[in-house]
């Protein structure tokens, strides 16, 4: 049983006074027949908090800044209708107190706490965003990580590893990205895929009548999941591992880098589906950043001579993890060059770098 | 001065033990300094407020049906990592009491609010979001509505009508979209824009040769403060309201169209760009349905048997507004037909319908 969690915020130009204001707004709480705690904030404003019926809680603060925050928790079962009056109620006789004096009125959706369904999935740069998730379609820890898949009204079922949102069945734009956004000729090309276990690159990969794709995901249970549950997305080359052009290795992609150097096996194309930049460089994040390099001094040395390496690297707003990125980049023991675009992913709710890296 | 609220829950599998629970995490509470009141809910769960130093309050609730949920509001001016460092510790404190029953953890990035720049400007379908807004460029009300342009990180600057995220200077697939995204030839054509004041429209019509382009748009402010703001938008073609190739009249359209379907005058083109569907069909509503009727009528009238008319939709979400909308151009007095396509805009953080319309 989620709780609602309504907010309603008047900033004001000039402070209210606040017992004139308090006065008029207790009738408000005395018809819903709310008890009244009125705390001691040390000379840090008025607050009062009133409980209800159903275990309603309500927080009315004045701030001697010129600040007015309401909030309204109940629990989803309470009568919402009543909830929007009392909110409105409220709205109403405070526009009518402080007419003048209101720069602005803020009254957010409600937050939905606790719910079955969790439709917060924040961005990669840390900002509050709500999906509409309307259902859990997967959701199950792997040996690997956490795996889910929601369904977004808009977006269709989405794949959301470790919390992370990764792809949904409307991101086509994002494995066009990672692919060369049509720049490229695949025809007759080997290509090597680094995860991509939702099997989107696979699926547009193989329509370009490639030489042979190899693709190494080492989580068995992304493919099965995503074979089942992410159709739009996969199509069906996720149904067999082995195809006339594509063959899926489900192991960990760095051994099998290794061997591929050592045999001499390269490719024309090498896409990096496999995790975005890290986000700093704080010291949980070492290994992270060092695993990144691992895998693009492998990945280009399996590259031919004209071939491109393709990845994502992370929001845009990073810019110093972007930066970090780069610098990398410019140190490899092979001289390569790089190319940048800002794609726009749907589901990802904000714009996204993607990188083409070929050698010197 | 702004109000940061975090927000920290646990889902329980089980109901938690409210005492031993609420025993456990006072030490926290203590070790701040904060003074507690434990509340009556009647029966609705635990409820405990808590006051500290510098006007924090904390709210830990305990429900019988399995949820925890906690609340810190401070200010902005606070010592945050304090903060961070309370919230840390209730989040270990729970986890190593109640190991085994919690199915979620979800702590979500912090509210802020009353602040001076506005971050949250919810989707069509009513979904809280935060835009990673930082700076306010144009806030002015005109005597048609209130006119924002806000700075984005990663979209540019926004313009904002009333509340209703328009445009962004990231928004170039909008414009495309409304335009019929390549599939038509303006060359030597005629075109007429209803609204359109950010100049997206016509700085992209006029790159391709048109005739003459006539747009009609009412506010003046508008203009001005695109002109000023969106220059990645409109380019300079707002710096002269006549050109080679395109006259903006800053008028009402709907007396503009009316002289002339009068007079006869006629468009190969006609985009409106004026406003969304209604998402409602409340009494409150009804005008603006009625509105966008009158406006259907009329430029049906001057678009030429070949020609084709093109508008937004509202967000994919809002089926029954769109259904509403399909349904009234069955029924227009000159027969029509229509498609549509579903568009991703950036800056809207929704997918987005957009429909072209043509005379049987």
């Amino acid at each position: 049983m989620a709780v609602r969690h309504y907010t309603l915020d008047f900033k004001l130009s000039a402070p209210a006074d606040h017992s004139a204001t308090v006065r008029s707004l207790q009738s408000i709480f005395q018809e819903q027949e709310m008890t009244e705690t009125v705390h001691d904030t040390e000379g840090h404003g008025y607050l009062a908090t009133f409980i209800g019926k159903n275990g309603r809680l309500a927080i009315l603060r004045l701030y001697s800044h010129g600040l007015v925050t309401f909030d309204l928790q109940c629990c989803e079962a309470d009568d919402l209708a009543q909830v929007d009056n009392l909110l409105d109620a409220l709205e109403k006789k405070m526009k009518a107190l402080l007419n003048g004096t209101i720069q602005r009125v803020k009254r957010l959706p409600a937050l939905q706490r606790g719910a079955e369904v969790d439709r917060y999935w924040p961005t990669a740069d840390g900002r509050l965003v709500e999906y509409d998730i309307d259902e859990v379609v997967f959701d199950k820890d792997s040996a690997y990580q956490n795996i889910k898949i929601l369904h977004s009204r808009q977006f269709g079922n989405i794949l959301i590893l470790n919390g992370d949102v990764n792809l949904a069945e409307s991101d086509l734009p994002y494995t066009q990205a990672i692919m060369g956004n049509g720049r490229e000729h695949y025809a007759g090309k080997e290509i090597l895929i680094l995860g991509g276990g939702d099997g989107g690159i696979l699926c547009e990969a193989v329509k370009l009548k490639p030489k042979m794709i190899t693709m190494v995901e080492i989580d068995q249970m992304v493919i099965d999941a995503c074979r089942k549950h992410m159709r739009k997305t996969c199509g069906n080359v996720l149904d067999n591992l082995k195809g006339d052009c594509y063959e899926v290795l489900v192991e960990d992609c760095v051994p099998i880098l290794k061997k591929f150097v050592e045999e001499g096996r390269t490719f024309d194309f090498v896409i990096n589906d496999l995790t975005a930049i890290p986000i700093s460089t704080a010291p949980e994040e070492d290994s992270m950043w060092e695993f990144l390099r691992l895998i693009l001094d492998l990945s280009i040395k399996v590259l031919r001579p004209s071939g491109k390496y393709f990845s994502q690297g992370n929001c845009v707003n990073l810019t110093e993890a972007l930066s970090e990125y780069e610098g990398l980049l410019r140190k490899l023991s092979c001289k390569v060059d790089f190319s940048k675009e800002v794609v726009c992913v749907p589901s990802y709710l904000e714009l996204w770098m993607f990188y083409t890296i070929w050698k010197k």
